[in-house]
């Protein structure tokens, strides 16, 4: 391994992480928030709800205690509330799956913002995980999930999958923030979702639905939906397409991941190119377009950065163990292999890969010869999907532990002649 | 189709293409021949070996002209000759299978650089398929067939091949500039092979080999190969590792085509960016990371241009009719799909693309939605390796015709927004 290569990486990857943490995000999306005279109502939904709640109480303070917040609400997974928040009630619930602790979570929270004035102010965070913990479906949780099921299985997209959920949903498609005027509603986004269509992450709760009745009766028409009389109805009621008291602000997504991972590069004297926060292809075949652009550029004798963030695909062929970042970096080696100053590295902003201890992958023009020094061959380890146990031979894994942030991934192909 | 970007990338294809066609790229690289003032003797092979051969002699002219080239030989594929050649003999022969008539022609280039001096000066005009039509086995043609069979059969790399190939020939592995000794042999290579590894284009007859004895006996010992006395004894005979008489000249290769590109571009007011000149993973993911990257750019309002030049290849799973560029463009058309001023387009240098009779693909943010309308989805097109029908429904094949080069492929990822 190239230590010199090994340890740019490294500092990277730290700074681009430290970035995109909750506490970072939220705190430059809070930036721009005045809020009204009134009162000042917080609601966080999702896997990091708790943080950002946190977070949110720390800068802006609880009114009891001289600062603007009268009170809130914290939604998160089982196991994620980390302590007392002054001023809010934190509730955990199911996820993936909602469940009753969700509906009555949710149902707290729509209280909290009825009877409101136009001087009021909702502070609404939300991240990735909030479609199933922020819910209140119009009809019974069992149809729900029947009807969930049925287009699951029948092949729909998840555009189509969501068009029907919003509209048997009291929250999605916008009707959060319908419920909340006239006051309000600043929401920060922690985003996890590629190219951040707001209408999609948690299904848009404060955001205007683009789908109209038509499509949604199209897709039960499809699908042969088993649809009940209050469903069916349901279908009909148009969601919000316009919402004038909303104002949304993305932070924490993938594009200031690659934003930070350039900041990083450009400190270390490199010049830094963001290729793409739109990744989505094949991990291993991701791998080899980086190494390829590497080769090109490795007689430049410059310091070079190409930035790719998003969310490959893996397809198992094998049962070995690995995740999507291990297989770029691990793919990317045998393009790199014999150029003395090129790294590819890349992982997921969480911490983790796949089901894997590990954040991701290390690669440098050595790794391949390492690797073949233990009789392992690259392609091979590939088609067996066991990138990790390759990684963890050429000292190639990144442990990060849990980041406490989920933004996608990125990786960083990089060259460092020493000059 | 979107004319305006159809129109921008035909120009880019056009100026690219001309500055690699033989012709230009022969003319560049004859700028710095210096010949000795003894005699000067032209040995052309290859499948552009006549057209290279034509621009020598029109440049050079023939010394009875009051030129300076005394006389020389073209070998190129059988109706690749496409005329006379003032002092030229020229001879046809087989492809890719060597055949009597490659043998004959070239020992008569053997024959010619016998006897020279060091005021003497080769002019050694190399192209793909040099390989084949510029052999001289020291066994007999059979032999060396069932050893390459055998090999091909067992599985061994090109290199591995090459290896023993060049040990068992007259002329390969740097032994034809060793012929020609004392002379200086000033070699122009037309390269069509990634990265240009001068030693594997055609086989290397005026390159050093860097493979040893020891690596090609352990090749044989490896995969058994039947070898007899005559070709066990030749494996033994050492490649000339350095070759003082030789001067190489690379010349319209994927690098001069990427660059050709890339300053088409800029004529049209683009920023341009080679991305790499070593693309050699698959087509259709390849496409993806293309689309993926003007995706991220297509917000920024400049006319920007990504350029990867190479060789993809392509898994067949159908059995529709397509090429590796048109497959690349039309999965590019998933991810630019909407984007107003976006476009890809892939060629084959040389004006075929796989088994059809179009040079490659374009696509823009227009195609995906134009064959939706005629029902076609291009997830299941690629599946059936059916690009051509496709693009030939939404007007993006790209015909060229032949056009007389062969220097592997580029794809161009643009966004022109209108000013």
């Amino acid at each position: 391994m190239n230590q010199t290569t090994r340890n740019i990486a490294d500092q990277i990857i730290k700074e681009s992480i430290h970035a995109v943490l909750p506490d970072q995000a939220v705190m430059r999306a809070l930036e721009d928030f005045h809020p009204g005279s009134g009162r000042v109502l917080l609601v966080a939904a999702g896997k990091a709800a708790w943080q950002m709640a946190a977070v949110a109480v720390k800068v802006l303070g609880i009114k009891a205690d001289g600062g603007s917040i009268d009170r809130g609400i914290v939604i998160t997974k089982y196991d994620h509330v980390q302590g007392d928040i002054p001023g809010i009630d934190c509730y955990e619930a199911g996820h993936p799956v909602p469940d009753e602790n969700s509906f009555a979570a949710t149902a707290k929270a729509l209280e909290m913002v009825q009877d409101l004035t136009v001087e009021d102010t909702v502070l609404f965070l939300l991240s990735g995980g909030g479609s199933a913990l922020f819910e209140q479906p119009q009809i019974p949780g069992e149809e729900l999930q029947e009807i969930t099921r049925a287009l699951l299985s029948s092949g729909a997209d998840i555009v189509e999958i969501n068009t029907i959920r919003k509209r048997l949903s009291a929250v999605k498609g916008g009707r959060f923030a319908l419920a909340a005027m006239p006051a309000k509603v600043y929401s920060i986004v922690l985003s996890d979702i590629l190219g951040d269509p707001l209408d999609m992450i948690a299904s848009g709760p404060a955001y205007p639905d683009s789908a109209t009745c038509q499509e949604a009766l199209a897709i039960a028409e499809t699908y042969k939906l088993p649809l009940s009389k209050k469903a069916q109805e349901l279908l009909r009621i148009e969601t919000p397409k316009k919402l004038s008291n909303v104002t949304t602000k993305i932070t924490g997504s993938v594009r200031e991941l690659c934003r930070a991972a350039k900041a990083a590069c450009e400190k270390l004297g490199m010049e830094a190119i963001i290729l793409t926060d739109h990744l989505d292809g094949e991990a291993a075949q991701a791998g080899i377009f980086l190494g390829d652009i590497l080769k090109s550029h490795a007689s430049s004798g410059k310091k070079l950065a190409f930035i790719a963030g998003g969310e490959t695909i893996v397809h198992v062929t094998g049962d070995g163990l690995g995740g999507r970042n291990q297989e770029l970096a691990l793919s990317a080696a045998t393009r790199i292999s014999g150029l003395k100053d090129a790294a590819v590295c890349s992982i997921g902003s969480d911490g983790t890969d796949g089901p894997t201890d590990a954040a991701g992958g290390y690669v440098d023009g050595e790794t391949m010869e390492e690797l073949a020094g233990k009789g392992m061959k690259i392609e091979e380890i590939l088609s067996e999907n066991d990138a990790y146990h390759a990684l963890e031979q050429s000292g190639g894994l990144i442990m990060t532990g849990p980041t406490g942030t989920n933004v996608n991934d990125v990786a960083i192909a990089l060259l460092y002649p020493e000059s």
